[in-house]
């Protein structure tokens, strides 16, 4: 099948399984910024987070076709992690997911909850690729990679048939889609369904100060890769590089890539909570954190922002609350 | 009109302005708490609050039938107040808005930033009718009453309408709703739709410790009063009595009245910010907490909550983010 059928297959098998998420706007929040903002809240979806439409696309799809496996294995910092191991749950499908020890509280408590097997890892001595390959060899185990797999990309495509119909319900003709990238999984699925369906959009990737991975390669032409000793708030979307099935996507799809620092992230949490009254993380919240402090880059009258998770300790939220808030 | 009538109208008046609210779950919780939980995050709704649907109801008749007047006033805590600011800055008719000088500063900013005329009163040594009523005769303004006006009422009935559609696509045969009651226009509006397109769906009221007219008044038949000298964090429904125009339809329509704390309403404002990615205002979580905390008194094994509003300033939601999460 090509991308744009799986995108639509993966609708077709989550029908009555996903939330459609709404599309949010604010007149006093467009005053502002002088532009049509328009919220896509991921963070209402199913686990909290975009991930379940990977993870459902492609257990549902295991659960037709590839029933030779015991079960499932995925490595993830924690969004990725809950959407496997909610679709596990109601697939009853046994799952096992690495995740790296330091990961947020709610991220390791939320995976534990819906009955998966967690192994940790430490970051900064092990490789998460490494373990979750041998696990799926061990066990006889589908390994589900969180963005290098044609149906998780999918799966995260249906997030963007959703932004194509909403949009047109609304007359909007003209947009720039703005989307948290770490391996590029969400952004490549949306880009694929927009390209199909609202050919007229572009997605622009959004990512963190030091993790410009995307934005760096969409210029050179060639996957670059992050200094990983660097630190971000941003823990969903810390990725090495971009993903060897989801750039070349990008490349030919996506405009010129977005980047924000932590303290921008903060300050567009605080803007969400204050004016859409929405829980992001720290990486759900970078693609408003790139729309409201790249506002120059931007080129389109509307834009149409991805928060792509909620997941966040409330020590990290309580911080962006104490924030000032943004202006103008 | 018929009630049912008028609210059908309000919805035919509406289309395209009010947000659609999903009715969001999580398996999750609803092994937690033994029930399935469905939450209505009217938070999400424009302004805020479920206020503007009532709001854009009273003004969008009033644009068509009464162009006598020179504008609005109305007096609120701050939602109705939000609600009407913004639909009359939309349908470019000037507003004056009645505020307690205490009200939350976010409701107070966020009135005054849709273009409205506040004046503000003192809640213990002023009455707001009797200014409200002054001020409409003196400025020849059409008053629009928080609760007690049907065309409010019939706004806030498009909520309901919503549920009882969402209801079916979800095959939800029998649930009981659960609405925070101020003056009962939210829950009066909600019970006459249901009653129509839902008619084994029972409307149950919240309402705070100390305020709890409604539920009173609905075991003797007459409208209590509250002693409004007592204190409660849910500045949005603390009012004196059961409207004259809602208790009646409470009366027919509604099951017992329900009651919960400030210490729970704060656990329920945490509880959303963890499981639904929600920013609650105290009120809006009170449907909420009487869910968490009145359980025995619950029939259905379909719950249907209203989040009724976000305005929160920060000071109040880090206190519920601080307190421990809830556990049964």
């Amino acid at each position: 099948m090509s991308n744009i059928e799986l995108v639509k297959s993966a609708k077709e098998n989550s029908a009555q399984r996903l939330v459609e998420t709404p599309l949010l706007s604010n007149m006093r929040v467009n005053q502002i910024i002088g532009r049509n903002l328009f919220i896509k809240p991921e963070c209402l979806q199913v686990t909290g987070s975009f991930k379940f439409r990977g993870a459902w696309s492609a257990l549902s799809h295991m659960e037709k076709e590839e029933k030779r496996f015991n079960g499932v294995v995925a490595y993830s910092s924690g969004n990725h992690a809950q959407g496997i191991a909610a679709a596990a749950m109601i697939q009853k499908i046994p799952a096992v997911i690495v995740m790296p020890k330091d990961a947020p509280r709610m991220k390791i408590e939320n995976t534990l909850s819906y009955g998966a097997d967690v192994i940790f890892y430490d970051r900064m001595t092990e490789v998460r690729e490494d373990i979750g390959e041998r696990i799926a060899k061990e066990k006889n185990l589908k390994l589900i990679r969180p963005y290098d797999d044609p149906l998780v990309i999918a799966g995260q495509g249906t997030c963007g048939l959703e932004i194509a119909s909403q949009a047109k319900k609304l007359g909007i003709k003209e947009a720039e889609v703005l989307v948290c990238c770490g391996g590029g999984g969400l952004s490549a699925g949306i880009a694929i369904a927009l390209e199909e369906y609202a050919p007229s959009f572009s997605v622009r990737t959004c990512e963190p100060t030091f993790f410009d991975d995307t934005a760096r390669s969409l210029r050179s032409g060639k996957r670059e890769i992050n200094d990983l000793s660097k630190k971000s708030i941003c823990d969903a979307i810390l990725t090495p590089s971009p993903g060897e099935l989801t750039f070349p996507i990008l490349m030919k799809l996506a405009g010129q890539g977005l980047v924000a620092s932590d303290e921008e992230v903060l300050c567009a949490m605080k803007f969400l909570y204050e004016n859409f009254k929405l829980v992001a993380e720290p990486g759900g919240a970078i693609a408003l954190a790139a729309a409201l402090f790249s506002n120059e880059s931007l080129k389109k009258d509307n834009i149409i922002v991805i928060v792509s998770g909620g997941n966040v300790d409330s020590n990290m939220f309580i911080k962006a609350l104490n924030k000032e808030s943004f202006s103008k």
